[in-house]
């Protein structure tokens, strides 16, 4: 597979770094408008043939078979649709695009020309991740009750998107992948401090059926750095924490067991249950090595990728049903 | 002053024990329904006279000058009306009162009868919240952006009121306090997953001017205890971590510069800041010694407590408003 | 069981309240030669019949069957001898006492008259130490390689004995009662910042047969507080931090493996073990109850206490030993 | 200045970098005797003119201004005195030698030929030391009281060294640069649990004058990764902790104060100061490049490097000492 990389900011020479060190795969084009970054990636790829600054150069190149756009989400649609018409399966940053009708014509496009989109969630392939879904789709949690997770710290602000469409596409494409199934509904809060529109915190919730309650508190103005989710369910509950270093990861065996009195008809005993917690050793392999495996994996068995177009439409139409709540003052918003 | 304590459940005998070490104060009379409480008290403190089983014992004794009200919340009303009536100055534990109607209808017959009303809402007594007081109040932190409050654990199971009205008084009047102004508007979002309508899962957006955000995270099922709030200015931004056994405040010297772009009218520059930060020496003093003494000097002096009435009916407001947007399914509630 | 406390200071109203909470156990007499401790102790527990200056009220009481000696160290010795002389069982705070030859003359005293001694190592008690027991004794960690226990703070300094009588006797008896094995020799280091002879600051050395090696560092002026052990062996090691409020106790399996290399005869190769930590369910119920409790049932079996004067006796020989080679400039003391 | 780099393994790439970073300062050659580690470099620096697998390429090459060892330490000295021979400067991975003759030989020769020795310890360079060191030498500690270092993990296990040469020299460095003194004694504790003479735990005592205790704990086999230093003096203490991500330096205004008791001679009141914590902003630059420039600047400023051959030599001094009172069952060793 031979694949060109379009944008090589802050991820493009991890983008580059990963997909070459494929077996069957070589990154064989790289494109970005700042001559700088061409040159970085020529001194550390010497062997890439094409870097341009021209995106055609890519997506109309007879040599590529694949397509990585790593650019800022605006550009993430017209260029994917160029290079789904051009016949190249595509790798696209998260978030998918900038609207749900963007990322519904994407899905289109590629399924009328047999080809395949991959979103980049890399957190989906981290251990710690795989290693909750296995403990969540083997029943150990029992009935899920929440998902909250927290995502904050002096973050780099960003022009072009606000907190929702920087940091939630991460926290979204986790609990979408993690509960699997979809919420009913939205609603959401946020404020901007600086610039108009690029609100800097925001608040999330998504409601789920049979009283499940998702909340993501997403901010780039916190004094310290903290990701940390909980997940309750009624037999355990976990804590994801991602800045530890390796126990990432701890499931507690505690809860609460509801008796009904059978005296006192109107009254319900609560027992808690407070017993181990154990943090399983995760795999600490980089998880954008498994990313690219799985997009180079699904072209060549020809099977969506786990993180396919639909999964990242699913984020899209979360994030966009977010950010819409929360500019029409965290009014709730049905989900289709 | 003699004191009268009506209700001795877990936080009755702190009670008895800080007033009683009051100079000038003194325990009169101790009532609850349970002998056993009784007991129990009598054996701590031999020297209380009466100890009773009805509150009318304490409402209309005219050996009483003030009643402790520490009972559910939904006796606080009755009881508190009653000993106003009777001429008797009430203490009464938070939450204020079940309602914003009750908490005003106390307020306006202590000023008729020229009484006083404290809600014991202690946090606001600890050396904590006052440091953070102190610097807010300095202009340290500049223009407040956020307030935002986490409280869960595997906690008490109530079966008269939801943890809205359990824990959030605790978080609301710190905020309130903290933070010195009255929100616009109000939205919450919450669960009960095991008694309808006793919620143990919610969240609470407060609405403020200038684009002041609050937001309050309560919850009986988490594994693990947390007691974290993040407030955040222009200048600097505030830790205050409850768990902590003695650098419960942090003071982190960070933040945003914004500079705008003199060439690029449409860019602005974004610079962080990073600097020292300080945990400052906290007075460890009990909260609930300074909150009785508080009581006394008031009523003593004559002037209104740091907690008064107006005080508690505003935490009230902000708790009744938050339960109505939840239970209206996180509909913005403006509030007066 | 009639008992009489001596010695009523910081521990003594523990000992009264959890010794008085026995079935079939009653604290009958205290004695403290200040008069302001008495009146403390006669108002939380009326029923005492004798508070008393003199010591000999209790110890030549036809009314008291076990004598609990809570007074400082120096007096340990006279006091646990007249008492024994008297017929009565003992129950002594730690350390046992201030000599090896004290301890030895208490033990045969008490062998002689067939009265138990039973000295208050409270931490044997503990959940955590009793975890961490059941998972040496059943072989989990394997070979054992070393225990390392580290116990600052900004403490309270001792004006009668230095840091090592102070604070080791926890972490000797937590050792002596894990490893279940004598040291062969003993070596300290320790510095006194203050007063002439009384060291605020040391570190412990402990040689065992088959390469196990025991550390203890003990410290009066730390900025922070820390009780913090490591145990280690060759499957799995350990972490009992007594700072956590739940999880103190973490196994870790994680360790070495050494292969022989073959065709390299010099080369052996180390391969790393990382696998899962478990936090286990802890018992928390006090320990000085547990204590108490053992006290009682050794005397009525008329058994040894698991924490009995020989175990007493070890513990002052490792606090002996070190104190000499920590006054010898560090120098090796080779045990029995 | 031309840099030749002896010696490619896990550091040597970072040296490349660094060196090849500064301005006026060019890798001219690099040698190893692994051809792969040959080819990654070349990959890396495609601009490297000479890969060889012969020192002697570097060590008489008329090109080569100074040399880089990055050896095993067993070679330290030989290619030290070759280099020094022909005319070159040396920089020399930690720890400089394997004996104090060796150290002390390089150390004339150098002055002989007017030459510069730069050892690399590499955290005498960093923020964080380098914080400390400014607050120490202010006088803020008062009165050193004691220095207690605790490097421990699950580390690589040396075949050539063992745990006091391969992991103390980083302690004993900063040991020795922050105090600013030398230790008039030394004494250690050591096991090898798995290879004779490669001990994998020792503890270090180092005695000073003025009762200044230093001690270290270091260890490859432990199941969490701990970096924690604590300095305590008169009037401050400071906390080093290498693994917090920013805030490694934390300083207490904690302490006592000894009041001698006018009435009762006999007697001190020890009173406890506990005041703020201060946890300065740290410069996070990477050390090593700023130890490679303080190796380019004591050569071009012809000046002796911040961690130059003397302080090389101080450091396997003590390591010596430390290896020789292990080996001698902890007998304290005078220096000098």
């Amino acid at each position: 597979m031979k694949v060109g990389v379009i944008g090589c900011g802050y991820w493009g020479p991890n983008l580059v770094r990963n997909f070459n060190a494929l077996d069957n795969v070589d990154v064989a084009a790289v494109c970005d408008i700042r001559p700088e970054r061409l040159e970085f990636i020529s001194r550390l790829y010497p062997t890439i043939r094409t870097l341009t600054a021209d995106a055609n150069d890519i997506l109309h190149s007879g040599d590529i078979d694949a397509v990585v756009i790593a650019t800022p989400v605006s550009m993430h649609f017209p260029l994917g649709l160029e290079a789904l018409s051009s016949g190249k399966h595509i790798f696209v940053e998260k978030p998918f695009t900038a609207t749900v009708e963007q990322a519904q014509r994407l899905n289109e496009l590629a399924q009328i020309k047999n080809l395949h989109i991959m979103v980049d969630h890399t957190f989906i392939y981290t251990g710690a991740v795989q290693t909750v879904k296995r403990i969540i789709d083997g029943g150990e949690l029992g009935d899920l009750y929440y998902f909250d997770s927290v995502r904050v710290n002096l973050g780099l602000f960003q022009h072009d998107v606000n907190v929702i469409w920087d940091l939630a596409p991460h926290d979204v494409s986790i609990m979408d992948y993690l509960l699997g199934r979809r919420p009913r509904a939205i609603a959401a809060t946020g404020v901007a401090h600086f610039e108009p529109n690029i609100e800097n915190i925001a608040y999330i919730s998504a409601y789920y059926d049979n009283n499940l309650l998702g909340h993501i508190h997403v901010n780039w103005l916190a004094p310290v750095k903290v990701r940390k989710t909980l997940i309750s369910g009624s037999k355990k509950m976990i804590v994801y924490d991602d800045m530890e270093p390796s126990e990432k990861i701890k499931i507690y065996d505690r809860g609460v067991d509801i008796v009904e009195d059978k005296d006192q008809i109107y009254n319900i005993l609560v027992q808690y249950r407070t017993g181990d917690m154990l943090a399983p050793h995760i795999d600490l392999t980089e998880a954008l090595k498994k990313a690219t495996r799985e997009f180079y994996d699904a072209v060549n068995e020809d099977r969506p990728a786990l993180t396919d177009g639909v999964a990242g439409l699913q984020v899209v139409k979360i994030l966009e049903a977010s950010n819409n709540s929360m500019r029409t003052g965290g009014k709730v918003i049905e989900l289709d």
